[in-house]
């Protein structure tokens, strides 16, 4: 299923049909329960009978390729160009969490129950949670709480430390209102909106002064798009601009 | 005008007679509307005329260095070596975003307007909104949606999500709070001061390791002034310590 | 008394049977009144003979030494390998906030009131707090601002920005709380919540790919522990797991 | 063919039956002759016929995209966790070079022509040669020289400057040396020769405390290897030691 | 004079009719016999009469922004976005060690004498060489023991540890060398050499992955120039191609 | 030995007697055979008895402790504030490749044999010569070469490729040549030459803004050493400089 996960981000990332991407859990319960452990660890060691022939510092070097291509699957939706917007519901665990972090925006309905629950199955969280939560909140402190201690946490907490940006009445209510998000998203200029990202993103990582030169050297190239006069003449007229593809 | 304000802030960066800064903007309607697209446009190019006998390749070093040398006048501000407070009200888009960024502390009145404005004319914001806002305030999924969306927000948002440390119910007031802020300011030694300046933006830009390695070299020259003996003394003798200027 | 700090976390770190650490103030009134300045200035110098003979740029070296020594012994906390839960209570000034930064988690009373004081005393925080603060909580404007003025605050404005995680009555009940919380995590296995203590330390001061990296790596070892087998089957079986000291 | 590149060395890295990897050329000839210029810059815009429709912000898009697939390539040889020696011979222009900087070691023959070409054709070297080259060679200055005036250099230059590890009489000498070479380091422990590529490359590109760090991770299970034992007992009893696959 | 060469370089990298700089000194005798260290110290304090009244602390203030301007003058060199060719001969010590560091290539005649002299005047060089040096060769044992021991070395030697790209017989041949070098240059496309240099200083303080990133931003501009069209038509016609100015 | 080796140039770091260290072997036939495997792996599990009873990940723990205690030993040389010059002679394998890439010069006789063992010991170097070998050696391709084959090499070799400074006859003649080298460097200013080495060492590691930027922090306190006004009278007045202990 991850694999397939990253084919489909890396197709949405190029399509120029798409302009904003929605990601929600099917069903009322569960956006995802976490990671299916038993599956996991078989997948980690290529099946019971490999593992007997291995020292542990080849058991290591299994592990290593399989958690990296496992962490490459879920940084595919941070690499989509197009805008994500992550709707969560109910419980969302484990491996929810970490691959709601690669979203550019959270929201939920108000029954979500969130957990950083991988210190609970005896593992640190290496898909991604304790890279980017850290990253995503302002408090550092909450973030070691909740990473330490496994203690679920409910919408409330999740709207006031800043890890969703909004709580909705239910699943349903927070699908809409991400569809009413990404439709704004798609009706501005897809150069704009998809520069916006790549620029965060980039800037996240580096210092100040990397990211404004880096700002600039993009913009050297993306300032000579027609959308620029496009939606300044829009604006004059008074009129809703748009957009050719991207 | 940007020159200018880069030639008054590299000069009250170094004026010992200056301990602190506010900037705030003249009337009542708008701190800043942003930029004024039509002649920055002109100003990349050098004119219509200039435009049409590049390639896009030459047009893109024009760009570049057009954008580098707009940001170096933004980046004057958080250069300055005193504190800059940035006090805003009514319409704070776009450039005033970018603007007020730079400075240490923003308040607003409870009427200010803020509006990451920059994809709705088309380009990603390249005067440093998209570098240092997420550095700034602690939830970047935030960060995110209001800068690709252009979604406006108040200064009860402001303050909820850390972009400003406090709302006032008029311009005047903030003004008067900023003043009397900086006045406080004003009132400490400006070693420490300037000094506590400089290493939170170093901090901000590096390893805790960095950090501290940095600030132990910055106060071994630093430790050395007078300043902490005038203000050990005053506080024993519970008088008003008078610092020399910087 | 710093460098004994430093030896018991030292000490710590490694102590098999130790879990979780609580970090709190004796007596009633401070959780710390900020470091004894006559002291520590004594300290830096060799006291006061030494001085006299000394050129600008020696007494530098010596300063230099001597902060460097100082932050090690702090850092202390940081580098303890077992998680560490910081208690304050009434006047928490100086030090304690320096101190207090290198915990995983803070928590406090309702009537503890913080300051980052060195301003006042002519100096910029060289033991960490102008390196870890901005690190651990969102508002860099407000790091800026209480950094500048050496405003005091109280709890309710550290719970708002995120500096503590929660508030208690008492300082009985903080204690109380802080005990609950490190029996919880030392009831887990304790490879998962040193590995993640360790990981969250990591990333942040790393990007995103590094941090990504590092975490494969660090758990390529990590997930080989017996640890998870028996959280799984303590699961599976309903019960409580015991975990090998580390 | 760059693609199909990448799928190979994709699986090399993971193939256990490999344990170094020789890279040479087809031919009397040259190694390689550099990219083809025509073939290339249709792949960027997808033919000819789409580029009329784009403007130049568009087109900017589609060429990062090509020259990030391009890179992605050339740098899985880099990511192939087994050893990779290249031999060079006769014309290794451009790409040749982008090509063999990925290489753990570089070899040669007297006759070998190598030139950073890219200047002469318009552009900026993009595959890698400008980022990787200044990290293998020593001389900063003669990097700047040789690709900014697209001057051919020889073998014995290449030699002097450190880019090559050493010159053989004919292609085929140099062929035999780097079989030598590779088939020495499948002698050793792969657990051994695989970890030291891996930690020289981390170390390029990070500080040295960085990269003990990250070295001791790394160790932390590469040690609990039974190639140590195996090493250590082949040394005693002066035999030559067999390591398993990996 | 160090204002008026930061007010040229910044001048001929933006002037569209120079392609290339060599940067040589008047006068049979020296390149340059380092700083005129009475007039610096006397700058640095702005005339002795200020001295007396500052205290350390403040006095270090002074020095820092005395010697970041002083920086920032020879760093304009390194800033020049056109290639810039530095030939040395006879006395090169201290400053013209900082200065010619920040040259892309630096040629010399076999009379130069070069020496990092600062460690003689009883200070560790700060207008760039610490920092510059280690980055331009490759031995990092021969930089440290040159710096700190002040022993003079040849043009022999400096093109042994690659210092300088090649040696001449005598200063003018020395500068013939460099104008057909600059003239090559200068015959390229500017788009390509002038990309080229940013694309290598840009490596050189990065990591490899953040290298390619930024190269694919930059060209995905660049290679819109009509320069790669004229440069493959006259590759392909046989003539040599005329590019516009930059 | 080795807790002794740091314990060493910790105190020769701040010992104001010392002003250059020579680190040279005891007897004729070795720097340093390597490091003792049998006796550091039982060091790495605290002895053959404990290793049983702890699975992968809680070995992995100890041996992390181990390498990173056996790290800092090393380190402290290259912490040392002293320059340090390393005297190679006869065997110098394994760990004398670790130590002596601390030291700030090296130097040998025309007997000596390197060899970066470690891998015929089924182990990646995790010492410090994986991370600090690339940074004093200008040829990347020769550390990989000799660092994943184990190819001894000879002192000429080592000479070329920059490792070391320079080569003498016989072990009596480099001891000789290495303190003439350091009473150079000793009848500096002491301010001067630590400077010096403490700012090559933080350069190596950061970008040469964070170099420039460190530097003149520095130096702001350095430059007030009365030493910069005796070496200039000294000058003046053509007699050797007294510089006071450091």
């Amino acid at each position: 299923m991850w694999l397939e996960l990253r084919q489909i981000f890396d197709q949405l990332s190029v399509d120029p049909n798409v302009r904003a991407v929605i990601l929600s859990g099917a069903g009322p319960r569960a956006f995802t329960a976490g990671l299916d452990v038993k599956a996991a660890s078989q997948g980690m060691l290529g099946g019971k009978e490999g593992v007997g022939k291995l020292d542990p510092g080849r058991i290591a070097v299994q592990m290593r390729r399989h958690v990296a291509s496992f962490q490459d699957c879920i940084t595919a939706v941070e690499k989509c160009e197009k805008p994500v917007i992550c709707v969560m519901h109910g419980i969302s665990y484990g491996l929810g969490i970490d691959l709601s972090c690669t979203a550019d925006v959270r929201i939920c309905s108000k029954d979500t129950q969130f957990c950083v629950k991988e210190v609970d199955i005896g593992l640190a969280a290496d898909i991604g949670t304790l890279t980017r939560l850290p990253k995503i909140v302002g408090s550092y402190g909450w973030v070691k709480e909740v990473s330490m201690t496994a203690r679920p946490f409910g919408a409330e907490e999740a709207m006031r430390v800043g890890f969703v940006n909004s709580v909705y009445e239910a699943k349903a209510d927070a699908v809409s209102a991400a569809i009413e998000m990404g439709v704004l998203m798609a009706s501005k200029s897809p150069i704009a909106v998809q520069g916006t990202k790549e620029l965060l993103n980039w800037s996240r990582d580096h210092t100040v002064q990397d990211g404004l030169r880096y700002t600039g050297v993009w913009n050297s190239a993306a300032l000579q798009t027609s959308d620029v006069a496009t939606a300044l003449l829009s604006g004059l007229e008074k009129r809703t601009p748009t957009f050719e593809k991207l």
